[in-house]
């Protein structure tokens, strides 16, 4: 597996349901989405601006895409609506294979530009960690099969030992946004 | 990683939050349980007795232990209460390093005993997957810190490209049972 499959298996509109787990608190979270994966092309002006601000050369870069999320959680009932976007412009290292840099405009666990480092495990796992000012997020995502694929991600004190959040997504591909 | 560091960082009593996903119908069941996980030694008469009854040399086994578990689904609200034992018996592959069988006496999608084949991949999570009469499971279980794992288990059809059920744990280890 390298980040250009990768980024070709995961085109398309997915419908999540995803758990989060605060650990603290034992508490469950519930979340239920739609997720939207679709190819940018090298030239478009979000991916030249990102590229940019990381400066990085952009012939380094392989399959820019953008990801929009719409979904409803049970956990706050005042504001149960979550959406969002953002745009991810993987930048493969040019020496090791299997690992490299992804830039995005937006991070999760903070609404902030991050750039994170991913590799994939030997069975084909996309492993991607973030570090920001006061938090580290992991995140890992694997397919089961073409049309289906999970992800659980992490929430860790910036130290990195501690986990504040893990949650957990089962993505089932529901058409592929041609 | 190998099986006998695996199993020595799994003694203790952990408490576990679990979400399943059952996908069929995008539904979310919560489970709290505290888990138990002793070591047995190898002349327990229980570990000896599985050995028999898979015709395997109990020379070639490694780390024998048992796993408890009691909780409580938000699922059927009649009925709880979920508690369990079973036995389980590492044998390691004696050529091929990290790879291996796990003899248990009772499995968690059919009540029956069971034997199942494990490896580790490169970051150390352990994956266990055991074929059943009319199904599989996938089992992935990884440390984010000596006192803090995670495990993903799928039910799959026996095909085993179908996933029916998903499930996420997260586990916190109390105490170390000694």
């Amino acid at each position: 597996m390298d980040i250009i499959q990768f980024v070709e298996q995961s085109i398309g509109q997915w419908r999540s349901q995803r758990s989060a787990h605060h650990l603290a608190f034992s508490h469950f979270e519930a979340v239920q989405s739609i997720i939207d994966i679709d190819m940018l092309s090298s030239d478009n002006p979000a991916v030249v601006e990102l590229c940019q601000a990381y400066n990085v050369d952009p012939d380094l870069i392989a399959s820019p895409f953008q990801m929009k999320w719409a979904g409803q959680s049970d956990w706050d009932e005042d504001n149960p609506e979550v959406k969002g976007s953002t745009i991810l412009v993987p930048v493969p290292d040019p020496v090791i294979p299997n690992r490299g840099k992804l830039l995005r405009d937006q991070g999760y666990a903070e609404t902030i530009a991050a750039a994170g480092d991913y590799h994939f495990l030997d069975d084909g796992t996309f492993v991607l960690i973030t570090a920001y000012d006061n938090a580290a997020a992991e995140e890992r995502i694997w397919f089961a099969n073409p049309n289906l694929r999970f992800r659980v991600s992490l929430i860790k004190t910036s130290a990195g030992s501690g986990v504040v959040t893990a949650s957990f997504s089962s993505e089932i591909r529901s058409s592929l946004n041609n």
